[in-house]
C-alpha cells in the first residue's frame, strides 16, 4: 500500500478549508487555486465524506457558496460550517444582544438576532468597517458592561488577497482585549468545538477525519 | 514636620503629567481640571524644579502648549517632554525611515524626518486616522522588512475626553504586534528612558523627583 493510502486507511471524512486552500479571495470574486476544483470533485466522488469548514466571516454562506460555484466548485450551502451561524446559536442560547462589528456582507446571517441595548460585542473580519469610530463604539459597549463578553469569529492574523496581505480579525480582537483587560471567546477555527460541530454534521469522529 | 512636608524633604523636582491631570482633552480645546492651574503656579513659584512629561501624541508641543496657555496654565514649549521628539531622535540615530501612522496634528514634529521607502513604522494616538487602510499599510510595511521595527509613542489603553472614553495607541500597537508576531519599542511613559530624559532636562536625579 502506498504511504498516502496507508495514511488514509482509517479515514472516513475530510474537512476542507476554503479561503487560501480552494481559492484566493480578491476583487471580482477571487481566483480558484490550481487543481482545487478537480480535487474537490474527486473527493466528493470518493467514499469519503466531505465538509467545508471555513473562518470566512465577510460573507454570508449563501454569498460564499455562490462565488465558489461560479469558480466551478461543486458545493452547497448546507455543506459549509462557518463562524457566523455558530455565533448566532451561542447568542440565542445565552440571551446575548450583540453590538456587531462585522462586514456588511455577513450581516444577513444575524437577521434573527436582537441587537437593541447591546450586552456583548461580536467582532469579525470587518475589513474597511474596522474604522476608529466603530472600534471605539465596540470598546465603549464593553467598558459599560459589568461582565464584558467579546465574541470573535476566528482569530486569524492576516490573509492573502490577490492585491496583497490583509489584516484579519485577530489583531482587532487583541486590540479590544488589551483596551478592556479581557479575553475574547473565539468562535471558529482553531476552537475544538467548531471542528467538532463540522464533524458532527457529517457523522464522523475526530480520529476518522483528515 | 507634617507628613507631606517630610515626604517632600529630599525632593528637588516634580514631573507633571498633562492629559487627565492638568486638563481633560475634548472638543473646543478641553477643560482645565479644577485646581490644576493654581497648583502649577504654586509649584513653579516654589523651590522645586518642574517639568511636564506627557504621552500626548495627537498634537505638536507648540499646539499643546498654546492650548494649555489659553486654559490659563503658565507653561512653555521648552518645559515639555513628549514622545514625538524623543522618537525623532531615535529615528535619526538609527537611520530609520518611518511609515507614520499618526494624527495629522503631530505631523509637524516629524518635518525633518525622511519618510521615503520606509524601513520601520511609527505608531501614535492617531484617532480617526486608525482606519483599516492605514493599519493595513503599516502592517504591509512591517511584513516586507527582514527585521521589522515598530515604534509606539506610548502604550496607553484609553483616555478620557469630555465626550467619553477613547481608544489610545496601545490597542493598535497590540494589533500590529499580533499581526506580525513582533514586539514594539515603546517611546514615552512608562519607559524608564523617557522619564530619565525628562529628569535630565531639569538636572534632577530619580530619587530626588516626585
Amino acid at each position: 500500500m502506498a504511504p498516502w493510502a496507508e495514511r488514509l486507511a482509517g479515514v472516513r471524512g475530510v474537512l476542507l478549508d476554503i479561503s487560501g486552500v480552494l481559492y484566493d479571495s480578491g476583487a471580482g470574486g477571487g481566483t480558484a487555486i490550481a487543481g482545487s476544483v478537480e480535487a474537490v470533485a474527486r473527493l466528493k466522488g470518493s467514499r469519503l465524506k466531505v465538509r467545508f469548514c471555513t473562518n470566512e466571516s465577510q460573507k454570508s454562506r449563501a454569498e460564499l457558496v455562490g462565488q465558489l460555484r461560479r469558480l466551478g466548485f461543486d458545493i452547497s450551502e448546507r455543506e459549509v460550517t462557518a463562524p457566523a451561524p455558530a455565533a448566532c446559536q451561542i447568542l440565542k442560547e445565552r440571551g446575548l444582544r450583540p453590538y456587531l462589528l462585522i462586514h456588511d456582507g455577513v450581516r444577513s446571517e444575524f437577521d434573527q438576532i436582537d441587537t437593541s441595548n447591546p450586552n456583548c460585542v461580536v467582532i469579525a473580519d470587518a475589513g474597511e468597517s474596522f474604522s476608529y469610530q466603530n472600534m471605539n463604539n465596540a470598546f465603549q459597549v464593553l467598558m459599560e458592561l459589568e461582565n464584558p463578553v467579546l465574541i470573535s469569529l476566528g482569530k486569524g492574523r492576516y490573509y492573502k488577497e490577490t492585491s496583497g496581505l490583509m489584516l484579519d480579525v485577530g489583531p482587532y480582537m487583541k486590540a479590544l482585549e488589551y483596551a478592556c483587560g479581557i479575553k475574547a471567546e473565539v468562535v471558529g477555527k482553531p476552537s475544538p468545538e467548531f471542528f467538532k460541530s463540522a464533524l458532527q454534521a457529517i457523522g464522523v469522529e475526530a480520529h476518522q477525519a483528515q
